[in-house]
């Protein structure tokens, strides 16, 4: 999925408009030749930013959407009545370039809170992106949306005569809740706007709902959809789902594995679950912990703290039906799994070999599968391990 | 509260069995003439050591209790029907050398996690513990208990013909929900088993439960209290409540101060909120964000993460209600605060200077205030900083 290819009638663009101290590229628009319908999932935060309370009201409305501007380096939040009408501002430019209505315009932003948007660069910005929408423009629109991140992230998937792309950035104040990140996919096929918000929520729920990277909850995360139809195909709801699923999963693990100051690259499978919302509290509970993230950044097979954090997931486990494996890879189902090296059983450790369960621990991109012994559903998660870097990245971060 | 006497009829004393890799003191008791009633709190952990199962049951029987023995080095966790039989025969072994039966003697442990315990050792241990009792032992079982503690813990109140004294170890894996660590309190007041058990809850949730420092909730943590009465002196319930109470939050605060890699000490409280819950659940979401951690590591007033994570605490916060400040020191009713900065008010920060904010990061012990807006209940809770050393300490623990 490395192909940054639009759907058809989208087009997109990263300009440099002086936002981010880097220099670097940080307005991104994404847009559509006609109208769009659009579905969205916001951060649960209470402390919303103000374009996210803009977006609620906005999507909320079921208001056709026709582009998507989006400023990196200032995140617009805790900035009051002013910082509304900047997000007001900021799409009133869009759309007067765009010769749309404000009202069609999503605006989205990401870096520092507490600041208000700079106006004259942003005024100075909106145009010159406007001007440079193309249809190869998403890999530029990925980079200008970039803040910690090290790597742009796209993703597509391409069904007959249809589409889904999307971009993602994001790798700091990572956590389930819809409080991931900024993440834009748009599709040409032809899907209603019930569709649309039924296939979202069932994506998103496994896939940026499934990654963990410091367990902070942001204040700006969205994740919108546009669909314009003009494919002219109209896929069933399934495959609809099933091809958005896939690139929301793509793109959730690409914003993982590029947490912040990330050296490992973490898939928590958890079996033998009751619920697949069991499953997916007890993986995420031990994604979240700082013990485990610490010990697999010092590559060590410190099993005891992954059990503990299943303990304390708020869910009935029972230490006794508990089995943990590192190594290997996911579970397919009538296929043997090597490479396991299976370290917790019965509540207590099994026989394991120490240096095949450190060896374990040696890729970039490290499996564990925890069963829990009580039934037959399952849920994985995502995220990085927990290193000097991340520290050193964070201590500073405004200066 | 740095007198390290003991209330009257109580010994204690730490030797060196050999369990700690270090060669350091490793096996702590402390121990009553007479017999005592017990109250204690563990680890709401799924995941429970041997110790704790065994000491669930014990303190539930309303058994009295004569001695407690604790070993750091191996925490028994995780380690099955073995850790059970192994809890049980290092009661047998300080019953037999105190002359008391193995269901008067309490046991602790704390360390590795999924290691059995060396029997030997502890056999051998136990005896020169026993022998080691005497009235000034509390300095020495309280540096026993240690480890990755930095410095010993005690803290002792005295009141008219009565104390408590008490100990604690703990520097990660901590956080509230009685999740917290080791910590044994003695008393020589005449009280109730009701009393005591009703003071210990009340007193455990405004202390232990109100301190974290990484969000990891133990497996082992256990907070027990024994009262022999020997002082002849009754207090009140309240005013006994208020002496636990105050070597509580005494021991808590050493626990987060110590807080491994720690190099600030925060102090969070958290004002006008509906209730004391809402208050505490505020103020611990913000002392276990990773990104608020690292920012006071870097002497970075950066209150945009302090009222993010206001906003993601699962309260119904306001943000245009709350007000933060950083600097100064707890409210005192009818005080002026002076030193505070006000950095943040309806919903968008102040016109602060940030020299001034930044200033107030400067010192050691860090105080701010976060006020809700929204009540008259208020909490108090402690903290540490996310440091590089944290991730040292922890990427390598087991080697």
């Amino acid at each position: 999925m490395t192909d940054q290819s639009l759907p058809k009638g989208f087009r997109a663009a990263g300009v440099i408009a002086g936002i981010k101290k880097s220099g670097k590229a940080d307005i991104a628009i994404i847009a559509s030749d006609t109208d769009c319908i659009a579905a969205a999932v916001f951060t649960t935060n209470k402390m919303k930013a103000a374009p996210v309370l803009r977006g609620i009201e906005q999507v909320g409305s079921g208001q056709p959407i026709r582009a998507v501007l989006i400023n990196a380096g200032c995140a617009n939040a805790c900035t009051g009545r002013q910082g509304l009408q900047n997000a007001n501002k900021t799409a009133q430019l869009t759309a007067r370039a765009l010769k749309a209505k404000p009202a069609e315009v999503f605006v989205m932003s990401t870096g520092v809170i507490g600041v208000q948007l700079p106006m004259e660069k942003v005024t100075a910005g909106v145009p010159l992106a406007v001007a440079a929408l193309h249809a190869d423009g998403l890999a530029d629109a990925a980079a200008a949306i970039m803040t910690t991140d090290t790597v742009p992230k796209t993703a597509r998937v391409e069904r007959e005569g249809w589409s889904v792309s999307g971009t993602a950035k994001g790798s700091g104040m990572i956590h389930p809740n819809m409080a991931t990140m900024l993440s834009v996919i748009v599709t040409d096929a032809q899907v209603s706007a019930a569709v649309l918000q039924a296939a979202l929520k069932n994506a998103s729920k496994r896939s940026f709902n499934r990654i963990s990277v410091d367990g902070d909850t942001s204040t700006n995360d969205t994740l919108l959809v546009l669909a314009n139809g003009a494919s002219g195909v109209k896929p069933t709801a399934a495959e609809f789902q099933a091809a958005l699923e896939d690139v929301c999963i793509s793109l959730a693990q690409q914003v993982a594995r590029d947490g912040e100051g990330a050296t490992k690259f973490i898939t928590i499978e958890v079996t033998g679950a009751k619920t697949e919302r069991m499953a997916e509290n007890v993986g995420r509970t031990i994604a979240k912990s700082p013990l485990v993230k610490t010990a697999f950044y010092g590559e060590d097979a410190n099993w005891g703290r992954i059990t503990c954090a299943a303990g304390y997931s708020g869910e009935d486990v029972v230490p006794e039906k508990m089995s943990l494996w590192f190594g290997g890879a996911p579970q397919v189902k009538g296929k043997k799994n090597t490479g396991q090296v299976h370290v917790f059983a019965k509540g207590m450790p099994t026989r394991y070999s120490e240096a095949a369960a450190t060896n374990a621990m040696k890729p970039h991109d490290i499996f564990i599968r925890l069963d829990l012994g009580l039934g037959e559903a399952s849920a994985t998660v995502w995220t990085c391990d927990f290193s000097h870097e991340y520290v050193t990245i964070n201590g500073k971060y405004r200066t």
